[in-house]
């Protein structure tokens, strides 16, 4: 047993330290498919001060450290590194201050995202980013990974929303980054430095979030078209009408069969693609602009557009877009959810070499993703047992990457670059802007043992 | 006549190159009172390949470099270190392509902020940001210096607005930072550290912004207070009714009646405080919260409420806050201008404070601001060859500065730390954070030649 487990018990007490290889096993693999590392032992600090005691004692014992929340990550950005800490922060969950005053919520980083949502909520404000796993996700997690979500059209990412941060950097000195000021130019802006580096420059401890109003009205639509084309030409259209809706979602031929034949909602089997649409704001603006969209979608080709009556009718037109990635994980062992964004120009070329790759390398894929910020998540079905097949699909996510790069896109919109997609990350940033990122991590991370192997080698 | 003046004369002609003191004497100063120093040579480079000629070839010689727009900074940002070259890029101003597909407008550094505006403007969409000195500052100057304005309780500041950066490093070299993406979290985010790093850490040379569907309709409504509490009271209850206006300006006592003796326009001089407040979307969200808004100013201690009924009476409504700075400076020979914030529910506090600390020190204070987003500018108004009356003047700085901090503000909310902010730098980050920053600008910059002095000495 390493030195530092005896420590770390002391420090922490045993009942916040696992290293039963049962009890850690968990802790081995996040929400990226086939990657695991089973960690060295598991940490569960209840305050930032036992944080930065953790952080030390590792660097005095030279011990990497993996910070984690609910581990729904999708790059495998919270699988251990071997020989790894796991300091897992689900215990710092507390939301510690809603100011009513200044539209602002303070939260430990391991309070979940859906708590927040809900606080926020309960006294009429709004906190927009939606990812996918909000229900059980950390706010760290969020932050560490700048996740996305359903609203980044109209309300961006996750990043739009921390005006603060409080940091425990690699020596174990703690920072606050921000402030509640709207305006603040005092320095350099490191607060969106710590923002999506997953966990490679220090361990976010606490969040100071913004909040809005939240919107008066909500109007869901849902749109089937025969052909992609026209649904990319329909939301081109929707935006040169000057309407940004807040949500703007995709589902191909493959994603909205499959979904039909697991959720059952309805949608023609016949269709090329759905678009799922909803305007928020003041109620005659969203009775204006749902209108409107209603309007565009027919004279650009949709064989049928259905508008909620009822919020109970906006939660079933919505069940297709949410049931898509359960209903494709049905349907073979192994789901890899991709994750590239192109300009919203791109999209509809985008979506054809995503097919064309399918064909290329005779593999099932699935897309379905936000088609109002040209964030796709093409869906690989595999078996990850297959091993013809899995070569099959690294040289898929390459062309698909590749794809991406060639009309100005990035290889990851919001899962991060982690493990999955660090062998990319040069490619799209060039030399120099890719050793401009090793110079900060070494200056932030001179010893590497904060999430060795993320991101950079 | 040092070495590099050649070097320069022969790569970008004798026509970009001043030397003659007649000639640089305008490049020694900015828009700040009472900071000059004459630079060595001005240089005017015409694309980014022409700057990381001018960046090595200073390197070279270990001539420092200052960047520089218009000159309109109000911290010093770019008034020169002794004996460094002026890179301006006054010439650089073309806007390279506006793209009404993806909402996106991509610039060189030295395009004026208002022609962006226009650009945008003629083809239906907004750039919000909108600094006092847009007429003529640069939008590389802007991005610089993360610059506020008018808008930023609703729209925020210039970094919300920026998806892109080119950038020269200090070693000669060339990286694109962002991308047209809505959604990117490919590698850690560069690009935000580069907003706001006033010319210290790398020269910008491009920039891609992101743009908005133009509102369609706006309302401006004026309101005049006996009490400046009474103001303060107002602005929170237009917040706590869930209303987010595009702009929330504040006079004090002394600035009415200042402009008021300047402009005319029918300010009354015994008010105490008057906001002038603009909503801006759909006409019936418009409508409805200019209502409620008149509605809170009356139950709030408003002494009148005026509503524009034209665009002609919006435009003289606005001119006693336009007005206010040029008011201001006609009546002491040096006007220096404060940019402390602090959270919107301690802004009758911090006005206070100021008034306490004019009084203090004998000084003549008005303050006026963003009173939306809690960004005060307490216009100090003196004589620079008064050394008595400067030593008061510099205790007040800090004073003021002191009882923004206390409130859990900041040092500046949108001019920037240049030379102006230097010293309280440290006061508001703690030891750990200044320590962060010294590290990144020596990673970035290791020889220290990119605008030294600035925000860290």
């Amino acid at each position: 047993m390493p030195r530092i487990i005896d420590a770390l018990i002391g420090r922490l007490g045993p009942e916040n330290v696992l290293t039963e290889k049962e009890d850690i096993l968990p802790y081995g693999f996040d929400g990226t498919a086939a990657l695991k590392q089973l960690p060295l032992a598991v940490v569960f600090p209840h305050a930032a001060a036992e944080v930065a005691t953790v952080v030390r004692l590792a660097r005095e014992e030279r011990v990497p450290i993996v910070t984690r929340g609910s581990g729904t990550g999708l790059s495998g950005g919270s699988v251990p590194a071997p020989g790894a800490l796991v300091l897992c922060l689900a215990h710092m969950d507390k939301v510690l201050e809603l100011d009513t005053k200044n539209l602002t919520l303070l939260a430990e980083a391991g309070a979940v995202t859906q708590d927040i949502y809900n606080r926020a909520d309960a006294a009429g404000l709004f906190f927009p980013p939606d990812p996918g796993s909000m229900k059980i996700s950390t706010i760290g997690g969020n932050v560490a990974e700048n996740s996305g979500g359903l609203r980044g059209l109209k309300y961006g990412v996750t990043r739009d929303y921390v005006m603060g941060l409080e940091v425990v950097l690699a020596d174990g000195s703690t920072c606050w980054l921000g402030s509640k000021c709207v305006k603040d130019v005092a320095g350099y802006n490191l607060r969106d430095l710590f923002i999506g580096s997953e966990g490679t420059l220090g361990v976010i401890t606490k969040v100071l979030l913004k909040l809005l109003p939240k919107p008066a009205a909500r109007q869901t639509l849902l749109a089937t078209f025969a052909a992609m084309d026209a649904a990319a030409g329909t939301v081109s259209a929707i935006i040169a009408a000057k309407i940004i809706p807040c949500t703007l979602e995709f589902l191909d031929r493959k994603t909205i069969r499959c979904v039909e034949d697991f959720a059952h909602a309805g949608l023609p089997r016949d269709a090329d693609a759905i678009l799922l649409i909803e305007t928020d704001g003041h109620p005659a603006a969203v009775a204006d602009e749902a209108a409107k969209i209603e309007e565009l979608c027919a004279a650009h080709g949709a064989t049928s557009v259905k508008r909620a009556t009822s919020a109970e009718e906006a939660v079933r037109l919505a069940t297709a877009r949410r049931s898509a990635f359960s209903a494709l994980a049905r349907l073979r062992p192994t789901t890899i959810l991709e994750d590239v964004t192109v300009p919203r120009s791109e999209l509809a070329g985008m979506v054809r070499a995503v097919q064309a790759v399918a064909e290329k390398h005779r593999l099932d894929i699935a897309t379905f993703g936000h088609f109002g910020d040209g964030n796709l998540h093409p869906t690989i079905l595999t078996d990850e047992r297959d091993a013809d097949e899995m070569a099959r699909v690294e040289l898929a996510f390459a062309d698909i990457v590749e794809a991406a790069l060639a009309r100005g896109g990035t290889i990851t919109g919001e899962h991060g670059v982690g493990l999955a997609k660090k062998p990319y990350l040069k490619r799209q940033l060039g030399d120099d802007s890719h050793a401009l990122l090793r110079a900060v991590k070494r200056t932030l991370d001179p010893e590497g043992l904060l999430n060795p192997g993320k991101i950079l080698d």
